[in-house]
């Protein structure tokens, strides 16, 4: 079963990295490309690592261009999903790395996006309880935002496992191409090597409501999150370094449980040896988690640590492994496990 | 006055930059330079920088080639200051890079440090409440570790003014400088560059009790300090994102008075107008410490963060404006506050 | 036809590129895994990225613990592979890494290394003219220089075609994994990051005749090379900067005809269109090369450009091909052209 | 002697480094500073690392707010600086860190610069044989080129000296920083970290006239010079290797000799002593150049290799050391030779 698939904002970070993805994926021909301010020019110059299309001309992002296909990957700013989807039809899975259908809650959208809230997909996270099912056989996949996917990862099992306070105190290191490609001056090279800078801090930043919707529902109950994100010297890569209080009694040996248990049967993700730290280098390129857990005696604190890449699994990859597990595809199919470090 | 200075451990990235400072200072003649693998070596291939003291050649680290100076900076292991300091005399102004001297707890040095404890010194942070007036005078300091330093900074004034509730959790990054420059395979730059990593995660950073001594002090009951440091892939700079629950009722014109007014008179920090959040590289090489805060009405926290260079600020910068403290000279003599940007 | 294979030195950077590369090969099953300081450590800890293989133990770099295996690769330093392919026995397809069997003449081994010569293995560019042939059925492979193999790529058209005069400049920046994995003070992170420098300057580089030979072999007359090595802050990848004299009446059309002659049908090198340059992070993670020439008509210098990525096609990469030709597999099975972008 | 100083282009990384430099010069008073995009905006935001501007407001460059300083830098794109100097008179010191009054023949303008020849000024690099007398007391300065500068003081003495053949081939590494503050999609950090690329390849670079230019001053008949440019993946400083065939007959003793000589009473040029080779970090922030040289005996090749920061020898400390020379004050004040290492 060869599928054909699109991918519309071919040209950006998250588009290339799904079409680095997607040649790799023994079932999927490419289709079309599509772009905005880029339409009408070659892929090779914009996107030059992805050899094989460099002579492939993007179009127009339009739902003629996007139909007739079997597969369509939205990588868009939000807001432009839902019209797009109405038009491509029930048959096409469509796989939105956008924003738009991930909250369940209209009120939080509206807040944090300012516009009309277009509902809610099956979640692109399926090692989240509860997201697999969902995922299996759909045509709508709402890819999560790649903080959330590191912080849910890091923190669902403690929450599952009723071991944690309610509210979570997060702060994420992230890889630059987080940040997209449109040129900004903050952005240039000269403006991050050799910089740490935090940025939405105090509550701001349109990923945190996402992150209370996924560990309240693990939870059973709301938790609230503070979440400060950082802007690291690095072109990719995200470090979540996510607290809570543990729950009084809790102890080392519960929460180690707690996590082997959740993490198991999960390909890709990697509770790591005691002692061993997660490293955003290790996991580059790959559609792999690692993470750590530790109990801190002296103040009573869970801390859980989570290193993925934020093109991979905290997007590119997270959107083809959710595919795979919409078709009924093997989860890893066109997907590595293995970092290219360093 | 031109005062006569050594510099023990000269040859690591804290004896650079103190060298790099004090050849910079109109009051200070350079003198001893020793170091302890590279004894005998010319510092001009050790510190390409430093030209004018190419030619100098490093002399075993030892309490005769240290003596006969106005004043002694030890940038040390830990655990060589005490016995170098007892042979110097009471005379010598002794500013102790290292960490021998900076705990009052000799439980928590013990703790952290496994050995029997050498006292207290005053400490070299003239901001923070108190300090200011122990060094002036004074023939002993202890400089500050680099994260206590950029904690401190970000929280006292919160704690100062009774503002939030006694825990912090912290969250920094360093520059990878900070692990000094003793060749580890981790610390290679094919390790580093692209990576961001965690360590001493769960309380037992030796940085941890000194957090706790200084927001303590200034808040007049112990404050709990989670503490988890991270790696970044800069040579220098660290970020701290801290924060702790605010105190019931406090508002965000209360802790912003707050800290307008622990910094109103301070040279070295800057309390960056609203809106606008700290960045490493805008003080690399320089003395100065940016800081901003906000309140994160959704979850009740206060979230202050700092930038400082670890070296400057962090150690040698700090070091040398307690010297001038101690000695009676203005505290920005020798020191710069314009980063090296971008 | 499923291959037992084993690797030398699987602790070093060589060694984790090539079992990320033969963890991907569909006949490749991987065997023995040795290393000499790290012998009796699980790789986990030191090959973080590679999660299918942590639990496996390195062993000590013996004949005994190579033997049995179909294929072995050496990426030990040289003067080690020798002894270790003369217990190997015969019918053991040895891909050696290291540089003990590149040079055909054992006076340019004996001046560069210091040591007497091993001899001369087939040569592990399948690109270089003759090179596919000697490789098809062999069962020893010199794997070229990680320079070595960009600078052939860059230079040996113009060469093979006569429109280059006889002496060769190359200036090169390597990434520094291309230094290797052994601690030391000068490839510090805090040392490489913001940093370019040279070294071996003015003929020195053990690289520089293996330069001389790939060229003249092709020219058909001896080739002189200056060659000036540079490390650039970054973990992977080499551009060659390779110039000569242009004979006399040689035009831009027949320099453009030339190297698309030459890479008409190859899958790893890809002369790219007019104008487009090659950027070493387009190839990171990937077999490929990215290849471009100019004539530069105001100093009659033809200019040629190549990228590649030094752990990758540059060493790992370029040793999994050869062994692909060697045993009558298609070249790119294992391989990807896609860089890992940005 | 206080001058007022005004800044036109004060929030590019020219105008940041000036601004930077000229808050430490005792001499100088900082008056307007000009924008064009920003203008209206306080240079707090724009420039965060120059905390004592930060309230000051960005003007219009306009003559009429330059008017009435002592010295006006100019740091504009080309082709802007000749209206602006003839509205200032000949009384204000006119230092012009563009490109518009370096050349001195006006066809090499027309060709590369593709506009009229605005006229030639005296050249702001005191070290360069003759430079220093044309700069004494003078109103109107240029500037040179970062690379220039860098190619200058590598090759120069070879030159002046009469012991190199008159073709240089030059390969530069530049931080990016030398490639401004515009936004653009290719300078993005996402895309330079990680990466190494050339760009201007085969002659079109527009410093090339200007390196002919100083070498064929130097050496007293026509040099042509091969020059690649290369983008690496820091903010700041130049590695510039630069090489000709050494004169037949010239020794390693000759080559030397004639770099102790040229540089014997410079402050900002540093011979390293053999075997030390340049380093840009060594110099980042510091208006140094690190020079070395050796003679390849098996090319005939001399090699010269020069680091420097692209900011400050490269552009604003090399214009402010020029202002010194030309308002007859000691060439260093206000400027460091200390890098900020690591």
């Amino acid at each position: 079963m060869t599928m054909r698939v699109a991918v519309a904002g071919a040209t950006g970070y998250a588009g290339g990295e799904l079409l680095r993805l997607l040649l790799g994926h023994p079932e999927v021909e490419i289709g079309a490309l599509t772009g905005h301010s880029s339409a009408g020019q070659a892929l090779g110059s914009l996107q030059p690592h992805l050899a094989q299309l460099a002579g492939r001309v993007v179009e127009p992002t339009t739902a003629s261009a996007l139909a007739g296909h079997d597969v369509v990957f939205l990588a868009l700013p939000h807001g432009q999903s839902a019209e797009l989807a109405a038009q491509l039809g029930e048959e096409t899975l469509i796989v939105d790395c956008g924003a738009d259908f991930r909250l369940a809650d209209a009120a939080d959208w509206e807040t944090f996006y300012g516009s009309a809230h277009a509902g809610t997909w099956p979640y692109g996270l399926p090692e989240l309880p509860g997201a697999r099912a969902q995922l299996a056989g759909t045509r709508r996949i709402a890819v999560p935002g790649c903080y959330p996917t590191a912080v849910a990862l890091a923190l669902f099992p403690a929450y599952a496992a009723g071991l944690a306070e309610p509210e979570a105190v997060i702060v994420a290191a992230s890889g630059t191409s987080g940040a997209g490609r449109t040129p900004r001056a903050d952005l240039l090279g000269s403006e991050v090597m050799g910089s740490m800078r935090p940025y939405a801090v105090g509550g701001g930043h349109r990923h945190t409501p996402e992150m209370v919707q996924n560990l309240s529902a693990v939870a059973g109950h709301r938790v609230a999150v503070s979440f400060t994100p950082t802007l690291a010297p690095m072109p990719r890569g995200i470090l979540a370094t996510c607290s809570a209080l543990a729950r009084p009694g809790a102890t080392a040996d519960e929460v180690r449980a707690a996590y082997e248990k959740a993490f198991a049967d999960e390909v890709f993700v990697r509770l790591l040896p005691e002692g061993q730290w997660p490293n955003t280098a290790a996991v580059c390129g790959s559609n792999s988690a690692q993470i750590q857990v530790a109990l801190d005696t002296s103040t009573g604190r869970l801390v859980a640590i989570s290193a993925i890449d934020n093109l991979t699994k905290g997007t590119a990859g997270g959107a083809v492994q959710s595919m795979n597990a919409a078709l009924g595809l093997p989860e890893p199919m066109g997907l590595s496990t293995i970092g290219v470090a360093p």
